[in-house]
């Protein structure tokens, strides 16, 4: 394999990865037909694989769908194209894979982060959205690519092509992490916990668009939110409200005590910080004394210490709140992620490749980006612990609506100058 | 029709009416298979029968399903043993009906409340529930006949067949009322405002158990409360929790904060008043501030006047809530009923009908009974505004379990001895 | 002392005692020069007195005034007209009297409560105010006799004159109750405690006025709802709230949550509940996040069942609002009362005094009266615990404005009409 | 007068005048003493002087203290040493003086502020605090010079000095701006109005300390939050809590559920949001329904458009909450400050001016300094928008213990170093 794929190929097979990938959508833990494909075709070039439970502690996935969801899914994956021969490796939403290149010769440990999970969006079917006038919209109701993971993961494939044609050109170890679960930030803690990053000198995390254009690079993005996501659940006891209110326990009144009080929690001098309850279900029938209440909540933070302020704050609301009424609380974390500052000297030197790289108008060296989250973040703060270097990059995508949107839409132009930007990276850290 | 039919055959014929009717359980609106059979029956038995438009003001009705489901109930009864030739009179949920005896002589018009729908409950599929040990549980999933009112038409009938069969021995009018949706206090006021009591002279509702067991009696119950029932939507705007909280109008706050001044309304000193908020629904996604919330609410009062000082305080909650979170609130009436109490003249004359039943060992002239809602209010204030009488008497049966609850049964002895009773009371009245 | 003092001198004389205690108002459990006066007129008379800490638990006091107050009014009452020998008996607010009469004749044991406090009121000072334009309003800023306890303190007086003089008319043994501290229900309590009615059979406590004109009498009140009444602190941590809002504990929003919840509390089906803060203070500067708040509660209920579960309710609700916001609560119970039935035979009894008394016009055996609170239900819940009867008469009186209103007035001819009636029974049941 | 006051005699008055306005602190529009000694001496020096309503608007004065308070206080100050021949000009809360100095020369025109109002806080009376041990605590309870607005005083009577003795040297026109009431950001705005900047091209306002220690010195302070300081006050209905609670109307619940509000008013996403209730009274008894509620507010944003937004929100919350519960609300706005970012040329310079000066050991351009409010932002905003320069400069000063604490001293050697860089920066700007 000394040669490399002619450039309109890789260009080619790019697009049909993405599309396949967009039209078979899963969402978090939900990855197995994708991680299946991803794991044959790599474990084909020649990468080294380890999977599941291999790269993931179990317990320490947040948000894990329920067993019959893990287990229709890996029945749906069955039929619609998963390697079969891969797939039981994934099943129960242990859906993460590192491969890894060994080249034999002495050099740094560089590891990238690819996401491969869909988002619980339904699809926009109509002839104005292009993957479905062009016959690859999400056959998966309530499930859609509406955050170009589709795109990361075709591009973390094409990157694992060119890498192995060129194994010869490098030094040292090249690790490619297919993370499950980054929606939510529910999965990358799981694979810091089972020991991924530890022998890790530099450290690349990737996203396309989130707003830049393409033809623009950014090397060190910094702007993500510390944040925690809960689920809530007070239980009461219902009674009839006209004959025996007395009787009752009222766990819809403790969870609007509860939102009032969470929205009040006071801002933190040494930075923004954020709450919100984006979800309330509470309640059976007009004239019942609610037991039963749901509340989906999240705290962010510029920094994981506001964001660990806050949350603690949240958790007395909540205790309080169903003291009030006599009702009993219970909370899960179902996603966490931190806060992270990239290294700066390998800001740099990326910086200086994307300068080398004509595909890019526009290079910025640091962003503070959208205020969203991202669990990359564990990746990142676990390798810079360790004294290696870490950073978070974002390839510039024209998008035809904004993320999360039911008519996001990539520009698949995008795709083949990722893996190129990536694979010169590649070349600097690993010459 | 001279002959009365042979005891035995009625009391067969009323639990057989019972469990048709039981199996066949049909919501508020819905009772369209129910409304076919009756009226076919009581056609053929020689009452003169008005139905639907002709005895209902369709916006008058509250809480009336989508027209989706109207519809889509109309074909499952064309299916499942509707009298085919009656049933599109029913259709779109104007179900009810008065059939009418007209005896020729000088005398009363003297009429009786019949309601007809089951509830929005799960019937218990288990062999401790005698209707599915004995295989006539409801067949509509979250439809249960948990409230009697099976029993309740088939007394109706069976009253019926003995008023055609003795209307030598009656004077003046009897008019049955066969009223839908008497659950959420939904339909006896579009009859009401269609004009069928107006004629009336004596007005009688009747139920069966409400605690009272098998062989008791009330002649008087004047325990209802008061209520209205609400259906509230708030519309806020929606944004990202994290990228642009101050562009979001939070309608899910809007409705905790309205949820806490609900239940805070003042005690009102002229005696027992009631709120609740049985249901609360709110919100999209966790990072999303919400754009939308629903809340099912009910107010009560011991008299139709605390009822109103209750609501009208909660509409004032229920705006300023709006207002104090910039979003705007609309409030849906799907339920209302009065306080009402009986005629002191026709209470002590059908104590004494009940007094000379052997069937009850216990007559009690005026209870306060149980304290829920009752929309007979509707007829009986009426029939009194215009100077007839009106009273609203119970029947007792064993129970097997609470009104409303998943396992609730009559005692099917109470059929024939409701039909007995209204058909002596009849005679006291229409001699 | 064998003849009856004239009627026109008696008469003058109530008069004359009650216009001093008006004039000489003194609240709660301060009442030192009043109960000085009272014990020097008794004990000349030939009762036997037992006082201060021989007739009260001091512990069991509620919402007594602070040391420096009680120091401060002593003075006060020194300078003022107090009887100086009795006087320091009443020192530190332990203000009540047990006055005896034993006739040495077999006999039930009769008792009769006095209550002697003015309320935390500023009388009118205007022509308009009878006590002003002659002369004998308050001279104690915010200290007024606007519930007529000045009258029932002379009522007392005249009664104990009557008895002695009338002595050998009567058999068992006379208990006259002087009690302090009625208003806010704190002093009843501590003089049952110390025992002083174990040994009574009938028990009589009496108020003028509550709604009843001038020459109408109440035989069995028994409309006095359960109450407790309590003080609420909230302790936060305060910080600025511009430059470290996250270093305070906000005990304002604590105490703002907690008032919502309290009237949030569920309505109770067996009966009338109420719940009222009717003061918060709370916070020191604009920009500083509030370190204190202080509530002044009341529940109330129509049974003493009642009252207990909203105060149950209403604690939890203070408990869990503190954990909410990170702060510390505590609760000061400063005043309680019962609910109280009168017993149905002294009822009847004293109903027939009463038609046999030509003063009244109008006598009402039973009511509910107004839906105030009484601790004299203290006295009246143990005398039938142990066996005995008791009730709660009211003497009609004329009033120039309502309860607790700054222009209250009775009527003066009341006082002697109470006296006679009073009497009247005593010669009944110790005859 | 061509000589320069000698230094040591410039330095011990500096010390004279801080102490004699520390030991007669004068809160906001109550200046008056202060105001007729700054205006007395200016006079003499030869300055012009405006003062009172030629140099204010009175109603655009915000937080003006009762009548009878600014009345008592004009007494007070009479009687305390104020001079007699001026204090006319200031009664009534006017307490406002302009000096000018006219060179003749042609040159700029530049204006610094001093504030000179005390706060509303209890001087600490113990040994341990200086002012106290040395005899200059304030004599007026309840007023204190915890913020060194004693100090602004004394350095700008050092500054005029200075200016007057060296007017040879200097061209253009020098303005002394002499404000009441910085404290609650009330005073400034009413200056503005008045038109007292309307001609300056230079602005400088100064404060000692805020964390700055002595020997240092900030040339552009960015960091006052905007802000508003509103009264606000509902207004109910009472009634009696046990008698007739439906009769009242709760203005104490009405604040409650607007205190939780105000406190969940989302944040902003482009910066900095406080938003803070300091106070809430409400209510008058126990068992009444309060019909009355205060509370103190203030919101700031890093930005103007970030406070209004906050505001604006807290409008709707209020009106809002006052229609829940049907009660009336008033806004009263009673201080108000902009966000103000300094000038980069007059920072520069100034900068520069500071490095000559060899007082300071550390100079720093750019700060963006403690998160509290100033309405010197007034008189900045509106010279940079006529085309001027302003800045806002602090002198450091170690300090006993930290702004508005009860023993807040400062280091008297920071008085000279003011003086001193003032007169510095304007024989640069008007040289």
């Amino acid at each position: 394999m000394t040669s490399i794929l002619p450039e309109t190929n890789l260009d080619q097979q790019l697009i049909f990865w993405r599309r396949d990938f967009h039209q078979y959508a899963e969402s978090g833990f939900l990855e197995m037909r994708t991680a299946s494909i991803v794991a044959e075709y790599l474990s084909k070039l020649g990468y080294h694989l380890k999977v599941g439970s291999e790269v993931m502690v179990a317990e320490a996935r947040m948000g894990v769908p329920p067993i019959e969801i893990l287990n229709n899914h890996y029945k749906w994956a069955e039929k619609n194209g998963a390697n079969l021969q891969w797939l039981p490796k994934f099943a129960g939403g242990m859906t993460g894979i590192v491969a890894t290149l060994t080249t034999g010769k002495v050099g740094p440990t560089t590891a990238s982060r690819v996401d491969m999970d869909a988002l619980d969006i339904q699809e926009d079917l109509s002839q104005e959205h292009v993957p479905f006038k062009d016959g690859y919209a999400s056959i998966n109701a309530n499930m859609m690519h509406a955050c170009a993971h589709d795109g990361h993961t075709a591009i973390g494939l094409g990157l694992a092509t060119l890498l192995m044609e060129n194994k010869n050109s490098l030094t040292g170890t090249i690790k490619l992490i297919f993370q499950p679960a980054e929606e939510g930030t529910r999965g990358a803690k799981s694979m810091v916990e089972a020991g991924v990053v530890e022998d890790v000198d530099y450290f690349i995390a990737t996203h396309l668009g989130t707003g830049i254009p393409t033809g623009e690079f950014v090397a060190g993005n910094s702007g993500y939110l510390a944040t925690t996501k809960m689920d809530v659940t007070f239980k009461g006891i219902a009674s009839h409200a006209g004959g025996k209110p007395e009787e009752g326990r009222n766990a819809l009144t403790a969870a609007a005590s509860a939102v009032l009080g969470l929205y009040g929690i006071p801002r933190h001098s040494a930075g923004a910080s954020r709450v919100n309850v984006g979800v309330m279900n509470a309640g059976s029938g007009r004239n019942v004394i609610a037991s039963n209440a749901f509340l989906k909540i999240e705290t962010r933070g510029e920094s994981s210490e506001i964001n660990e302020y806050i949350r603690d704050q949240a958790l007395s609301v909540l205790e309080g709140a169903a003291k009030m009424y006599q009702v009993d609380v219970n909370v899960d974390v179902v996603g966490e992620a931190l806060s992270s500052i990239p290294s700066k000297e390998l800001v740099n030197r990326i910086t200086a490749c994307a300068e080398s790289d004509p595909a890019f108008s526009t290079i910025t060296a640091w962003s503070t980006g959208p205020s969203g989250s991202e669990d990359a973040t564990y990746f990142m703060n676990r390798v810079i612990e360790l004294g290696g270097q870490a950073t978070y990059c974002v390839v510039g995508s024209d998008l035809a609506a904004g993320h999360h949107n039911e008519r996001f839409d990539i520009d698949e132009k995008s795709l083949r100058i990722g893996v190129n930007v990536l694979y010169r990276i590649a070349l600097e850290l690993n010459k």
